[in-house]
């Protein structure tokens, strides 16, 4: 084996420059080839925890991160060439965004790079949106079924407080939902990207309707299928593969649940108007997805490279045009903040606890890489202004009562989700 | 006293060319000078009321109203050139806006003007937003508390069902909004806005805070003032004649009800920047405005020469983007849809019933004009997409719990409320 000449020492230099610069809040020290450590920064008295020790291999990595922190931490943490030598993963990352200091001043040249970066990344025809979800979701079920929960929502739950189970917080989005839902029995519900089908099944349940459920990867399909089966619910639940641009018909209910962050900007006009079409005169329907608050983003570099190839998180800024251009009433506005961090915090542990079992089927690096990705998305919804939205939708100005007690009222109360959970 | 001459006869031919072709949902029959008479569209089944008679006393009414019907209906009203034979307002109302077919398609330049017109009505200075409100507000209380319920308060109220009385909705308005803004004893709160006062009242009564109320109307600053002498608040309720863009200070909550309105987009940004200021750290602030479901649009000509001079009702999509630059969190979005027509409609019912008083001191003409506004106000809220948002903004992630379990919980029960409305 031959190595690889290493960059010249000037990537150290450029890289303790900015970081002397930027890091105030906690105590970075980087260790770096030879007998090179710096230290900046400072022990916080209230997180003495935020004190983390990180070494770099080499000099070509320091001006990789010094270059574009956003793609090459995360890619230094999956080659190891950035190693983590006091601390943890999740302290580092929050020490990281709580120093960015907001969105950095970009010049000219760089506002127009980062604009037409954001058209770029928004391209999303019905063929490449195959592509995008296969790349994620057709990762066999020994990666998802080892970290998520029992009924395998890869999404956000809904934390009543954060003691309750990652089981229960689930169970409770769902009741949640479709409390939102106003479900009667005999209507036709609609669930766009529906995963691995439990909501579709629970809604099914709930409502005593009949439920349509779409996806786009087949491994999805396959098992969701199984699980109606099992469940006795085939009559009433069917799975398909298939677009929502393709979709005919009309549906009394319309749920999508992590779905919208795949849509890309220059289709939400599309979806809503396609939302509005799907929709009878009277429906109601309810689209969940990660937003950010403070406006129009850039997906990061690594997500976007490793995790979600043509992954978006909208500012509502964003969405809202597309909505009041459809037509479409918006009923109610939920913002969900710290739920999601409580989520990706649960399915860390789990992922930790079974690591064992997936590094078997997919080796190191790609631990690290998931570690990383559900780490980064756990501190991003801490400490850098992503949440959840629910939107819920109409055609009607009296789709929904006037108030909002019916949500509350119509969820079944913690002792009943947990007997759900228990015969589910 | 020489008679005037009538316009042409054209202006009728050009009415009726209108009519014909957008009346499709109800009849309208228009009684001209002479034995002139049309009939319009087919009376519907299901309301035998959509059966409107008017009689137009000119040919130049004819005129205008084919040329701006927007300003001209109204004003016709008010100078009784446009008389109704058969059937109420109210029905005349809708049928004019169900039949509206939505916004018109204008050409290139039409939509230029509307562009410009829409810039121009913003144009809000202090001295400007100052004449607005005294245009307004400082109208003598033989209007208002001819119509208003017992607290005087000039908003939305809240319905839980359409058949409690108003009094109580306005109660139930206030309790909504506490339980939003979770005070605490010794809170600084702010009200932006406070009409006469009885918000303020009622959440230094409710949080036992320090409570500032602003307004730019001296005549309901002096009948605040007197309001908080007489109920022995006035150790901790102030009030000052003020632009919100010239307070200083910081708040732990901010709440503005029915202020946001005259705002002026091109101050939206400035306002959101002045809430982040004034808020402290862990603060929270409620906006309550009215607002629009189908994109940004133009105030009613009429409505801004008669009513509300400088006032423009904004779709959510223009008012997110100042929130988020604000680096504001938006922490829950609440729209209310049919509680302002049915706080309208009780007001219209309270105006007519005290109609005699009013005309003494105001005279018919300025009636006529009153109830125009009442009415047509109710109908844009049943049928043409106007609606309140209340928007919850904080600075911090957690300012405010997990779910908005609180809000019920921290509201009195309907009986409270009654026994809160006996004892004011």
């Amino acid at each position: 084996m031959t190595a690889t000449p290493d960059a010249p020492r000037g990537g150290w230099t450029w890289l303790e420059r900015i970081l002397s610069r930027r890091i105030r809040i906690g105590r970075l020290t980087v260790l770096g080839p030879g007998p090179r450590r710096s230290v900046f920064g400072a022990v916080p008295l209230d997180a003495p925890r935020l004190d983390v020790v990180v070494r770099l291999k080499d000099y070509r990595t320091a001006w990789k991160i010094a270059f574009r922190p956003d793609l090459y931490v995360g890619q230094a943490y999956m080659d190891a060439t950035l190693t983590i030598e006091q601390g943890r993963l999740e302290d580092l990352l929050e020490i990281g965004l709580r120093n960015s200091g907001g969105p950095p001043r970009w010049n000219l040249l760089a506002r127009g790079l980062r604009a037409l970066q954001h058209r770029l990344q928004q391209a999303n025809s019905g063929e490449r949106a195959r592509r995008n979800v296969v790349a994620h979701y057709d990762l066999s079920d020994v990666l998802y079924f080892n970290f998520l929960d029992s009924d395998k929502q890869y999404s956000c739950a809904y934390f009543e407080t954060p003691e309750i189970s990652l089981e229960e917080a689930q169970e409770a989005k769902k009741a949640h939902i479709a409390a939102k839902l106003l479900l009667r029995p005999g209507q036709r519900v609609l669930d766009i990207g529906c995963g691995w089908g439990g909501l579709a099944l629970t809604l099914a349940r709930v409502g005593q309707g009949q439920v349509t459920g779409i996806t786009l990867s087949a491994e999805q399909l396959a098992v969701a299928r199984r699980r109606a089966e099992i469940a006795e619910l085939d009559h009433r639940v069917g799975f398909a593969l298939e677009d929502y641009r393709a979709l005919r018909g009309q549906f009394d209910r319309i749920v999508s649940v992590g779905m919208f962050e795949h849509v890309g900007t220059p289709y939400y006009q599309a979806f809503f108007d396609k939302i509005a079409r799907l929709l009878t005169e009277d429906g109601v329907a309810v689209i969940h997805s990660i937003g950010r608050m403070d406006g129009p983003g850039v997906t990061s570099a690594w997500i976007r490279k490793y995790i979600f190839p043509g992954g978006y998180v909208p500012a509502l800024s964003e969405v809202l045009p597309a909505v009041e251009r459809a037509g479409l009433w918006v009923t109610d506005i939920e913002i969900l903040r710290l739920h999601y961090a409580e989520t990706l915090r649960h399915w860390r542990e789990r992922f930790t606890a079974n690591l064992d079992v997936i590094r078997t089927k997919y080796g190191d690096r790609f631990c690290r890489m998931w570690l990383f990705y559900l780490t980064a998305s756990e501190m991003s919804f801490r400490h850098d202004g992503l949440m959840v939205f629910q939107l819920q939708l109409a055609r009607s100005v009296d789709a929904v009562p006037l108030t909002r007690d019916y949500i509350t009222a119509r969820e079944p109360a913690p002792e009943a989700r947990l007997a759900a959970i228990a015969s589910a």
